[in-house]
């Protein structure tokens, strides 16, 4: 390729992607799997990473590189449970970036990992619309955001590998029927797996964790 | 004001800062009320919004603009409660711009209006770093999120003018616990009125109703 060539290249692609497809080169060599999870605030992302810790203890090994606007209590809490996490702080920025991800992963002990999980920013819009170079995009709904979500952000449901469905323990207290927001999922994403469960429960937890596991064993 | 001084003007505050300052002008000659409402996707807002409508009624008159991604969901929701909602689309943006809220402002019968209310896009981001023109903005914050997201999203908790904190209902199934919440906030505004609420059962939907009114008697 000329040097002209890769000019147009580095054009089209953006900063952002150029760095994430570093990561995704890095993940291939190392054979890492890379989840990005992405939910709204309080959908029950961190809740869930801590429900993971025990079920994963002996099935393989993880770290959590975490992204926040700028608190670090997240990583705090999965360090009280001695999850290898990362504080990634975006200053006031909506989603993270693939550069500030790529970085972090170099600071990991990679060689004794087998999967890497990012806890995106708060939010259902920005981090959709950005590439970290992970294996694929997870996202996380919250029951108590109500059944339409899917339809209202399609951009994160279109293009999620999974959906986390949490606080299903709530279902009984809310005007949520399950069937209607399996309908809204549908509607803009015909295959995506779908988890319904509760981590402050655990139900439904095993079947998200055979899924991960499924992940980590197949092709990356 | 000389030709060159109002060019650093421009560039100082911005497109969106200009139509904002349209906006509060538009709002001072009308003596409109206007609250630009936001909060996490699924907070509540547009519940909010319905549960407001009977107790409104006779008090004074309102419309709603409600901000999207890109569905009419919500302003069908409030439609077929027949409140006046003017829909804004976004087209994948993650928060509404002052010309799009000034330009539907417009469009509504001002003259027959005392309070505007804006739905913003569902997002604890993004929409606290734009001005509207708005009176001011309220913070909705649903119990579900958890107790820490004032500190974790602190823009918008700083700058609002109330938080209305919605699901109360649901705090007896939840980890949740109200006085460290109103910690949360209080770190990072020590004033802002705070009214928990539940759309659904009704419980404190009167406080929030009397500081409305209170808002729109008193110097807007």
């Amino acid at each position: 390729m000329s040097r002209s060539e890769i000019k147009v290249y580095r054009h089209l692609m953006g900063e952002n992607d150029l760095w994430a497809e570093r990561t995704r080169k890095l993940l291939a060599e190392r054979h890492l799997l890379m989840l990005n999870l992405i939910g709204s605030p309080g959908a029950g992302k961190t809740a869930l990473l801590e429900a993971m810790v025990n079920r994963l203890a002996g099935k393989f090994r993880f770290a959590v590189l975490e992204g926040d606007v700028e608190t670090t209590y997240d990583a705090e809490r999965l360090d009280r449970l001695g999850i290898k996490a990362s504080q990634l702080l975006t200053s006031g920025g909506c989603h993270l970036q693939a550069k500030m991800v790529h970085k972090a992963l170099l600071d990991l002990p990679l060689d004794s990992l087998e999967v890497v999980i990012v806890e995106n920013v708060g939010n259902l819009v920005c981090p959709a619309e950005f590439d970290l170079g992970e294996t694929g995009k997870v996202a996380v709904l919250s029951v108590t955001e109500g059944e339409d979500k899917p339809a209202k952000y399609p951009m994160l449901f279109r293009h999620a590998i999974a959906v986390v469905m949490t606080k299903t323990d709530l279902i009984p207290h809310l005007p949520f029927k399950l069937e209607r927001c399996m309908e809204f999922i549908r509607q803009v994403n015909g295959q995506v797996p779908v988890f319904p469960l509760s981590a402050l429960k655990g139900d439904g937890m095993e079947a998200w964790i055979e899924w991960l596991a499924a992940q980590r064993d197949g092709p990356v």
